[in-house]
């Protein structure tokens, strides 16, 4: 069985294989673009262009002058705690950076091991390999909802927080990948018939993010990318056992934030991340594309939005004033910005230039959201149901009367139950 | 500042280096391990002699004519899911391999990174050779109390359920690891002054183990496999990060129960296993060695031992009776046993013969265990404490008629809340 709707074939070419190096070939107009667009609320301009990853932040680091200097080269020198630099300030201590590093140390040297001899930075720049072949018989799908559903429990076992399947959408999908090593860009590689994608989140630990700007903090980001790391793998290899194609992606390859949100995960918020219902922004995502015929979800509201446009937690609370304080727009701030998408979009550029000036990446802007709450607890869940009802300017008073959102000093951190 | 007992040098040669290389040295008669021993009830006799890890069950299909054969191999080869074979019997079919070897992948491959080139399985033959230098600084320590307590918070914050530390003993070190490419012993190449151990523990998946024998149960295991590296190399680079040796290892290298029981982690039971207060048998444990000075936990003794002398679950439910009936005894069963150690000792080749008469590795000993429980829930509580009383035939008796311990059908596993 297939679940490919007719509508979907404007992704594709003659031959019915998704084609992925023409911008020209976008859909973005068709009525599979105009219905999903619909749900979610994304606006996509005639002058969309796919992202190309050079352009992404950490990518102009390499290339791009404006970017590039010792400061920002020595920002990721600091994840290798052989060259990094510790101060004797709260939070940014020998310890600090002892426990950042060892919570990315996973996610990092996995990156590497093809980076020598094969040019894939993998999670970051190219998909994971995936090292055992699957199987040669494929087993027989009765129902595409069943196997959406089983494949749902399949990734809470092997360690997601939350899942959603969306359809292929080649908007989302890097118009090229780029290359560290050539310092140029490459051709997305993704096989063409990988119509389904199965997006995961984890949630990231709240009391760590709680301790940011801090490089405390970024162990709690480190230790997200390892938990997705090992649920992607072993379900991408879990789908190639089923005997299907299975490609695991991080952060390589496609913009995550709107197939999450297609997927079902989440909604938009003005910080320029994904809002979920169970953790709000504080998530990492991971993806898996696919062939297994699955039955895709619907994107949620929960009223994000409508908060979203009432609060300003998070412009109020950067330091670089990265995040905008107006309406959602089409005007980038600069290259890295996405071109075309009516949304709110964060300045990378000042954003960025923060963490290189603290040496370490910053979430404050997760730490002040209203919806960075441990939601186990009933009370933040009538909270979030008030957020999206007309008292969600009720709401965020009270959230900011309460001190929701204030910095944590990391040195409480590390002496509170230290048993 | 250092947490060396003078009584530790028997274990040490005299340049005060931790000899592993000789049986000779041992010093299981010194006031050290006569004082751990009282604390843990190990009797270790006259004639013990450490283990060699060929004599591992799972080696011994590599070299051992007597174990060796198409079927066993073919066991092994159902890992990889290109090759494994399915049966129409539920708990056996295609989804339940596919499974399995999804949630081992990333130890499997893990394992055989660095095969071919270095002649190391790591995880299992071999420690994991971490990719990170760490930093040139040493931390200055304070407290070895303060840092274990740290090193609890840090190892739990990256994913262990269970942690504890004991002293490095080299009873439990094996005498000679194994290798598969050359099929011949190879030296012990652990630094020889790392004087103290982590021990780490995760829960597994209780569900899943519910319903072994199975294809699917063995998940569970991966799974856990999964956590305990993903915890121990991230843990071991923290280690490092502070300037300090740190050697992760799962399976290979040292017995992990007799660390993890000096570790305080749990008592030794009749199955053969260890026995945690927090999930009973349903553990998998990791390691980590290093010269970190840290303070070391006392062995914990909630009532096992009296309770595994009235119970035979295990030993009843056992399908080939590898399970002893009996009192603890150093008599042994076959190369595979340790000699020289008083204990409940398993009949490992028995009990491979099930596994892979099966074709997948059993957990009924687990699965039946009145401790095999989920301790998040009070009435469990009750029920372990009870236990660990005069009562415990009474809870016994209460465990057995109300069905614990009885197989799940690995279907119904499959079929409920699929969302």
């Amino acid at each position: 069985m297939s679940t490919a709707p007719t509508a979907e074939l404007k992704q594709k070419d003659q031959n019915g294989k998704i084609d992925l190096t023409k911008n020209s070939s976008l859909c973005h107009k068709c009525t599979c673009c105009r219905d999903i667009d619909t749900s979610t609320g994304f606006k996509v301009k005639d002058n969309f262009q796919r992202f190309s990853q050079k352009n992404d932040i950490y990518n102009r680091v390499d290339w791009d002058k404006s970017i590039r200097s010792e400061k920002t080269l020595n920002f990721f020198r600091n994840y290798n705690t052989a060259f990094a630099r510790f101060r004797d300030v709260d939070g940014f201590r020998h310890k600090d950076y002892a426990i950042r590093n060892a919570a990315w140390h996973i996610t990092d040297y996995t990156c590497e091991l093809k980076e020598e001899t094969e040019d894939r930075r993998e999670g970051f720049l190219d998909t994971y390999t995936l090292h055992r072949p699957g199987s040669k018989n494929k087993l027989r799908i009765e129902s595409s909802k069943e196997i959406s559903q089983e494949i749902k429990k399949i990734a809470r076992f092997l360690g997601a927080d939350l899942v959603g399947v969306c359809k292929f959408d080649k908007r989302w999908i890097y118009n090229y990948k780029y290359s560290r090593t050539s310092h140029m860009e490459k051709p997305i590689d993704l096989p063409t018939d990988l119509e389904n994608v199965i997006v995961i989140a984890v949630g990231m630990d709240y009391e760590t993010i709680k301790t940011t700007p801090s490089a405390l903090s970024d162990a709690a980001t480190g230790q997200g990318y390892t938990k997705d790391l090992s649920v992607i793998l072993s379900l991408a290899q879990y789908i190639r056992n089923l005997g299907y194609q299975a490609v695991a992606s991080l952060n390589d390859t496609a913009l995550s934030i709107p197939l999450a949100i297609q997927a079902g995960l989440g909604e938009y918020g003005r910080l320029g991340l994904l809002i979920t219902k169970e953790f709000g922004p504080r998530v990492r995502i991971g993806k898996v594309f696919t062939d297994l015929p699955l039955a895709h979800d619907k994107p949620i509201k929960f009223g994000v939005e409508k908060f979203c446009s009432t609060c300003r937690q998070c412009t109020n609370a950067c330091p670089t004033k990265a995040i905008t304080d107006g309406k959602p727009s089409d005007v980038i701030h600069n290259k890295s910005n996405l071109i075309g998408v009516q949304k709110w979009s964060v300045d990378a550029e000042k954003c960025f230039n923060f963490w290189v000036n603290t040496n370490a990446a910053c979430a404050i802007c997760i730490r002040v959201c209203p919806y960075n709450k441990d939601y186990s607890k009933f009370i933040y869940r009538i909270g979030r149901w008030l957020a999206g009802t007309f008292l969600r300017k009720l709401m965020l008073k009270f959230d900011i009367l309460l001190g929701y959102g204030k910095r944590k000093l990391p040195n409480n951190w590390w002496n509170k139950n230290k048993n």
